[in-house]
């Protein structure tokens, strides 16, 4: 039996990681895993490997993932609608199966 | 020609980055990415980026990448069932295609 | 409405980053994700996470979407080509859906 789940990811800025992370909460994600980093978006290049950046500046990955497609996209929309008109930022969804789904 | 692939991945407790190693290493893996990772699980908060986090509650992700998915599986049956009783983790699994698959 | 895109990741020595960086935007790519990464490959073991490993040696993991499968493609064999004979490293390809893709 394959446990079908759904990962959303959000590249935005650490800035607003908080409140990415409520968000998350709000719409029912008891997880998600955080990361560090850099690279370059629309709005110009920030980076945690290319030097020269302030830690406001700097890029956090985030990932949640949902056994519930709807709560993953819904996720993701709210993000996107509340934090992305002001912050740099993108968010997708990928397919992933879950092993061992008894702790999730 | 599409080279198809199985990615696992493992996100859990940095204490045991070692142990997990060496089950990818047993299942057949020949190489894995480790990345230092923070968020907040079914255990409670742990974090690289929101601060108050002791260097032995930080999580890691541990991605392998592999030709064989019955291997990748038991990579991720086996570290569920020797730690997650132990240590907060989840380990999930996700198709990819290896571009250039000829060092791989 | 879907949005299905393209996500080519590549997984290399930090030494190159500027280089690969320069191939994603002459291939297309408007903007990409770097995290720190460590490690165990065919060249033997490097490592964020388990120490007595110089900044030369650290690995860095690149993440490109694209709405472009073709563009997608291109990146990771431009990169492979150009430098997987001399540094060590990975390139795969995963299917994801872009969230809110007006901005992308």
């Amino acid at each position: 039996m394959k446990h079908k789940a759904y990962k959303i990811v959000i590249i935005t800025e650490k800035l607003i990681v908080e409140n990415v992370a409520k968000v998350i909460e709000e719409c029912g994600g008891t997880g998600y895993t955080i990361t560090s980093a850099g690279g370059k978006g629309s709005r110009g290049v920030r980076s945690e490997e290319r030097g020269s950046v302030t830690d406001a500046y700097a890029n956090v990955k985030i990932e949640v993932i949902l056994a519930d497609e709807q709560e993953a996209r819904n996720i993701g929309n709210t993000v996107a609608a509340k934090y992305f008109e002001n912050y740099s930022g993108i968010t997708y969804l990928e397919n992933v199966e879950i092993i061992r789904p008894q702790k999730f």
